[in-house]
């Protein structure tokens, strides 16, 4: 622990989840380990993300922000998988223990973590450059696991959400391109306080076949998936979902932020097109827009590779060139 | 992921839990989350670890011996909960991807996992100063975890090894105090490659009370346990155990090191006087020596707080002052 080891005991320990409780025997911070169990018949769906101050944030962040994304970008993954959050592990290095500083990172980390029912179980934390690692825990029953392994030819792919924004918004303050004030004010949202798409997740059980969240740009994300599943993919790049800020900027700015841009922690996923009733249902019953923007299919031939043909609306086969457009993070 | 992916890939995703095993449903890296569930009625011991470099080891530290050292007091908090390791995942950020680093580095980390079957299931690597983040998950039935809480009145507290090589180590290289070869190396080796006490940890299960693995010193630690169990304690520092290249320091060198020395990485833990021969049973069937140095009594009235009562083997109390001997990492 700091030495300052009261702040941290003040900012974190006291909204942990330190007591055994005695429904489930589970154990929090405070011992060598904490003790935890998913849910009868379910198993624990664990993600682990460590954010590093210039490269996955910016040295003045607002830290009620950062607490907020540190969680959020975690959460993300879970919901990726259909798995319902249950609790988390902190460790940070902090050059100096700065009261206002914590304060805030802890508010906006917390405020969310209640909102989804996730306890702090454990953590560490030592001197050093600014660097926070966070394992996140939630159950799902391994039949129902939205796995990246599970597309099938013939599935849509569906997006959650708006792309792009996130990116938009790193352009605007690193000065790429410029923007009015209500919509950098979108842009930054996007980027500082992404929603992660919990409920969606879980929504999608039984229904969705595949999915992941989308860290690091459309391009780059779904071609996990048609990897793990050794399939294929056409996409509409005209369906692609944006919000109004983004359809203010340039065709060719709107066409790399919403296809790379990275950031955007909303889900892509397929069902089978019997599903498609079933997958706007699931998006209106939790208020999450869901948008189709493309089909799986197989691959053709042995020497075939998992690859994206993108389209525009009118079914013309398009060559982008989406390398070398760096978002924030490159990993 | 770095962009030198392949280079992650190679010395890390290689020896990865990559696929879903058939017996369990489990899932390892390659998905948005790792799929893990404990055995069955047990529950998931899990502990986090972040070691910096300057910090928790010298920037030249030998890499096998840090890759070594990083698993091994993550899988020593799961000994002194009396758990068996199943699975870890690994977030690091590199200032650089160095091959031969990641080689040997990779080599310590998985040749210790390997001999505890402890599989790599996730992970997050990233640009950024060196840091390690590890999360550890081992089994164990809830109601034989070796929690802190649990030290009784009239229960004998034990040690496992010897205490104070490390910090002993430590004071080599910082030139506190001279050592010849052989002892120099005794010493570097318990700062370097501590072995995690997990066999004597599965021993102990229905056997101990309350334990916790040492890594800020017997003194401070010992202090959870009270604290936690709200019980205090008499110990008999002469009855500490200390290796013969231990017994060569001064004796004033060899109090602060046994009793505040930190980085041991040994259990201390609390069993009833009734299980003495169960103890030392236990101990020889792991081939860990085990050595009992004092008592656990009831605190004297309600003003009495958790302290330690020193005494040297003749019974006469001690007054130490064990403050201020820093070891190598204060948190």
């Amino acid at each position: 622990m700091l030495s300052e080891f009261s702040l941290i005991d003040r900012f974190f320990a006291r909204r942990a989840a330190a007591a055994p409780r005695a429904d489930d025997g589970s154990l929090g911070i405070g011992d060598d380990c904490a003790l935890l169990a998913p849910r009868r018949g379910e198993m624990l769906a664990i993600s682990t993300d460590m954010l590093v101050e210039g490269r996955h944030f910016f040295p003045d962040v607002d830290p009620e922000a950062l607490g907020h994304k540190a969680l959020a970008v975690n959460l993300s993954d879970l919901a990726a998988m259909g798995a319902k959050p249950q609790a988390f592990t902190l460790a940070f290095s902090l050059p100096k223990a700065d009261e206002a500083w914590l304060a805030a990172f802890s508010e906006g980390l917390f405020n969310l973590a209640e909102r989804y029912g996730c306890d702090l179980i454990g953590g560490d934390t030592t001197g050093g450059p600014l660097n926070l690692c966070l394992t996140v825990f939630g159950s799902v029953p391994p039949q129902a696991a939205l796995r990246r392994d599970a597309a099938q030819a013939g599935d849509d792919i569906w997006i959650s959400g708006t792309l792009g924004d996130a990116r938009a918004g790193l352009g605007v303050q690193r000065g790429e391109w410029p923007a009015d004030a209500s919509d950098t004010a979108t842009f930054r949202r996007a980027l500082e306080r992404p929603e992660p798409r919990i409920r969606l997740g879980l929504a999608l059980r039984g229904i969705a076949h595949a999915a992941l969240d989308l860290s690091d740009g459309l391009a780059g994300d779904l071609l996990h998936i048609l990897k793990r599943s050794n399939v294929q993919a056409t996409v509409d790049v005209d369906a692609v979902p944006r919000s109004d800020a983004m359809r203010r900027l340039s065709p060719e700015i709107q066409q790399r932020c919403t296809l790379a841009g990275g950031d955007d922690y909303e889900l892509c996923f397929t069902a089978p097109a019997a599903a498609r009733a079933a997958v706007e249902s699931a998006g209106r019953e939790v208020a999450i827009p869901v948008t189709r923007i493309g089909t799986i299919s197989a691959l053709q031939s042995a020497a075939d590779r998992p690859a994206i043909g993108w389209r525009n609306a009118a079914g013309t086969p398009l060559t982008l060139t989406l390398q070398g457009f760096d978002h924030f993070h490159a990993d």
